[in-house]
């Protein structure tokens, strides 16, 4: 039988998600395990293979996957390994050569996989906004802000594989906000979903102005964005900042691979009605005359349930 | 015979230097035209053409030579206009087929043309520093600053065939100096001779430090780097600036590709000892951990005079 399918899977801290994928980017089965108890890696590719022969099964696929790509946080391209992934617990922050784990566990099936960032681009490129771009940027805005940046139709890697570390180009030169990288000014600091909710409890400490957000006990993106909604001005004036912060790093990244168009998904996308506009007109007073209202700002359009599983699938169609 | 020779041109606002050259890189021949007297661009190519065929015929290149490439600015290698060129007068700031202008003059010899800093890349990737490298940035340190970016083995041209403006990426968000692209806080506004010329000069207006620099009329970045060597300790302290300014956006450079390393070029590189240090220490402290003491900074071993030449004859290996 034809090979006419692939698995795409997105492992996150808690959970893993995994859909067997046709070549139009209907997902035909898929299934979410947790990651959460497994402490060995062993563990957790014993029980992800497990999940996965149990949808290819499900969708009777059997001798029709021609791959699996894994979107995985410090997942390297090149060398299939996940590299001090701090964030998941089996992986114990060491050297795992994970494809190569989940390929023996897979009957041969060849593995590919990257940071989710990239995966997302791939997905875009493959089924969603992108589609046709051979040069864009895509800017994942989640817990932090991830990057995959596409060049002449290819993913860069760069030289060791990990190309696009964007959420942590520096946003504020002098006084920045902490990282978790340690530095102090990243873009993450600001424009992420954590970012807007920093800045809005920021805000309301350094004046009395009055705001709903007052209210709360504790503040998140979501309770900003629907403040904003309802016209608050402390709020409006958050995604306001948080959008010329973007739109002036967004200059930069032009200025650096002239990109037809750049991508935005994630959580705080979905914050478009308040950061578009901030973004666009930072973006243009920023950037070169040459570029000046000609690169595009798209927002994702792929179902944000899917689009790590389709993102992931992606890959495995260049196996 | 075989068609083992190619062509390499670099134009400038004030000539054009050309030279025939071999696959290890060796100029067999060369010619240097003013471009100045040239008002229209059918001129400027007639007397490039007949300097071309005078050198081709000096180094019995004829029918030898597989190619002709340009560095030329504003030069788009995709369509091989040079677009909006402000500084070359026989341009007339409008889009010329140059190219083609050229082929047809040299008898259908294929001509490819890029800009200036892209040409310089890839003779780094030809002849000099950056070969064997697959993942390099160069930037070229001259009057003002510019890039050529390497991914996987090939320059960066982006969307438009433009990418690669590193030089007007923003150094300095808030009171940035005024920049010739109408922008303030552009790199190239402190990091090129002309900005190390600037900060010497408002360093000298903002206190009554002494500094040999005083007695002369007019300073220009050689003074401030004569000053430097006999120890002068504020021209010492623009190129620690100078250094930290380059160093914090290399770090940002190095988010977006990671490459193997960053090449410089250029009039202000020579300064070496003084800036070589300040660079490593801002890059270093301004990337992320897993950059960190890993990206090379390397000067360029190619002789100035025969670099953009080398630069530009590299283009034509490819054609």
């Amino acid at each position: 039988m034809a090979q006419d399918l692939v698995i795409g899977i997105d492992v996150g801290g808690q959970t893993a998600k995994s859909g067997v994928v046709d070549a139009r980017g209907n997902i035909i089965a898929q299934t979410v395990i947790s990651t959460e108890n497994d402490v060995t890696a062993d563990s957790f590719v014993s029980a992800l293979a497990e999940a996965l022969n149990r949808i290819v099964a499900e969708s009777k696929a059997e001798g029709r996957i021609r791959g699996i790509g894994v979107g995985i946080p410090n997942g390297n391209f090149y060398t299939g390994m996940v590299e001090n992934a701090v964030n998941l617990k089996w992986a114990a922050g060491g050297n795992l050569p994970f494809a190569k784990m989940l390929q023996e566990q897979m009957n041969g099936i060849p593995v590919s996989l990257t940071n989710d960032a990239n995966a997302a681009a791939m997905g875009e490129m493959t089924y969603g906004a992108a589609r046709g771009m051979k040069n864009f940027i895509m800017i994942t805005l989640g817990t932090g802000v991830g990057s995959g940046i596409v060049i002449n139709g290819e993913v860069v890697y760069g030289h060791d594989g990990f190309a696009g570390e964007l959420g942590h180009t520096c946003a504020v030169r002098h006084n920045g906000r902490q990282c978790n990288c340690g530095k102090t000014g990243c873009l993450e600091t600001y424009a992420s979903a954590t970012g807007v909710a920093r800045t809005a409890r920021e805000w309301l400490e350094m004046s009395d102005e009055p705001s709903s957000l007052r209210s709360l006990d504790v503040i998140k993106s979501k309770n900003v964005y629907d403040a904003a909604k309802e016209g608050d001005a402390l709020a409006l004036r958050v995604f306001e900042f948080t959008g010329r912060i973007l739109g002036e790093k967004f200059a930069d990244f032009i200025e650096f691979s002239a990109p037809e168009a750049i991508v935005l998904f994630g959580g705080l996308a979905r914050a478009r009605e308040f950061l578009e506009e901030p973004i666009m007109k930072a973006m243009n007073e920023n950037v070169i005359p040459l570029w000046r209202n000609k690169v595009k700002l798209v927002f994702s359009s792929l179902k944000e349930s899917d689009a790590a599983i389709l993102g992931a699938s992606a890959l495995a169609w260049e196996l």
